[in-house]
């Protein structure tokens, strides 16, 4: 069986972001039935209809983002929390991925989400509205293991690499877990 | 006692955006205590901390912006929904208006949402995200009435302006019960 | 192949419910790969674990209803709102099948959400509380199509039976959607 | 001026309810303009619109409940999470507060969050939930500063006392900046 690709949509443009990190590290840990890319989102215009309606053509930016979305079998998003919220360049990737309407790219694609803060609370309010996105997006989503990791600066060494057991044996649970969900709700 | 200022902030950069129609309505509903400024969003960068730390200086759309909301004695949203949240350009204001972390533009102004769709359910989604957001930005927040604004193309005539009588009302009791919370609630 | 056994769970405890006239519309519409059972929820005492532990045992009504809803391979929930959120005996069924800890009745059954008002959204708020809660017990949740009915007592007629064609068809089609949601993610 | 009466209701049941230790500490800390009442709701029957209408008398303890939070001038929360929303029997005193349609018993009374959990996300699920209830029920609402008190078990001394002092001098924070929500919202 070939391995499912997923896609990789990291909510921060930072750039030494701790959800970039986090993100490769969870790569290192998954099995080997998935295999990864991490899509950019830093070069989508925000957002507004009209850039390609009425005869105006889609910023190559969406139509590059649109392709690789639509090429993945399923999405790993992971997201800070900005202002009790997703941030506004991963709220931007889901609108335009979302569009022209009826033309969405995340339909039917296994979804999971982790989220990391910096804070006590795991960005737990990105976190959920993020899943609420998924319930119009189509996105079959992962609910357990939840992944709020709180206190997330203090997780990683100076080499940014994951320096807590507990937390390795949590995400490699997750990553786990998220293959099998890819695996029953992926579309064939 | 002089007006208060109220910053508007539009959700959608359609040019023909239903949200847009919907502000300059209920700005002529207003009662003379209130005097409107719509502050526009649609050419901020989308936010990235990079981009006005170490060194770097914010981008003078962001500057522009943040001084407008400081400016004011209040702030009206108007939100369309996109994916079952505000859209990219509103959260994107929100965050950039909430950075440098620590000079907050959006604290302590009294606030009110009016959320607007062409379907059913007025933007509700729309409405409580951005509601969870005030919470984090300190923005004393209406809550009666609720403004969801369902069907709003068909209360709109070829005008743009509103042909429906019991809507006009609400409105109107919408606006002045939100002049009364700015008089409670504004920093004097 | 046996039928899957739906177990239903209706919000409201009224005896003319809405949402109880529409979930046996919904039931009478359902492919025969789903049989149901309406679980009653009324006859719980309010959720304490005091009542359950340090040598106290546990409610007979509680007893029962976990049983039932462990006997069953699905959950399709039906969900009136107030004050914005789910009704306290639909959050008491929760909160009784979800105890004791690590002995929840809900884990891994597949799940759908009907949410029905007579007003215009459709119950919106409730739907999307109920959403949160299936997150932490672990349901696989339905996400397409969404179901909110607003304007209920409009479509049904004297008989209390759906006098809308275009509601029907919608209602056959998210039932049609839930039996293969079952088949996919129900525990072998 | 004589202090506000304000009404404390306690989300949890459980006789050594985390909740309710916290309420102590907090009243404890509060200063004297504002005075407490500890509103039980663990006798009030589960909220059924059919048990006070149609010729049926309320529930007495429903009458008396409605009664206190009628006296009152301010609504002080504390609510544990259950299933990432706020408790059954907090949802119920909710729901018998705000009934008869029209005759709400919490409208216009200033509110006040504080949520509590054992784990790392102090209820922030629950916190948030109730929230989006207080828009409905038209109660003005602290913002800032946010109450998610999460360890909570480890803040508490063997005699159920605070033990951490950033705690409580945060709890002291918020309470004096709820003592002045009070005075700014509170109908006269």
């Amino acid at each position: 069986m070939p391995a499912k690709k997923i896609a990789v949509v990291i909510g921060s443009l930072r750039k030494d972001s701790l959800n970039r990190k986090f993100a490769h590290e969870i790569i290192a840990l998954a099995p080997p039935s998935l295999e990864f890319e991490i899509v950019e989102i830093g070069e989508l215009a925000i957002y507004n209809q009209d850039l390609e309606e009425n005869g105006a053509t889609a910023p190559q930016a969406w139509t590059h983002f649109r392709q690789r979305i639509k090429d993945a079998d399923g999405v790993l998003f992971f997201t800070p929390e900005y202002n009790r919220s997703i941030p506004a360049p991963l709220k931007n990737a889901i609108d335009v991925g979302s569009r022209p309407y009826g033309s969405s790219v995340w339909s039917g694609k296994p979804a999971g989400i982790v989220s990391i803060s910096p804070g006590a609370t795991g960005a737990f309010g990105a976190n959920h509205h993020l899943r609420q996105c998924t319930v119009f997006l189509d996105m079959p989503l992962l609910q357990q293991p939840e992944a709020y990791i709180g206190g997330a600066a203090n997780l990683l060494g100076a080499d940014g690499k994951l320096n807590n057991d507990s937390t390795k044996q949590f995400l490699k649970k997750f990553i786990d877990t998220y293959a099998t969900w890819v695996e029953t709700n992926a579309r064939k």
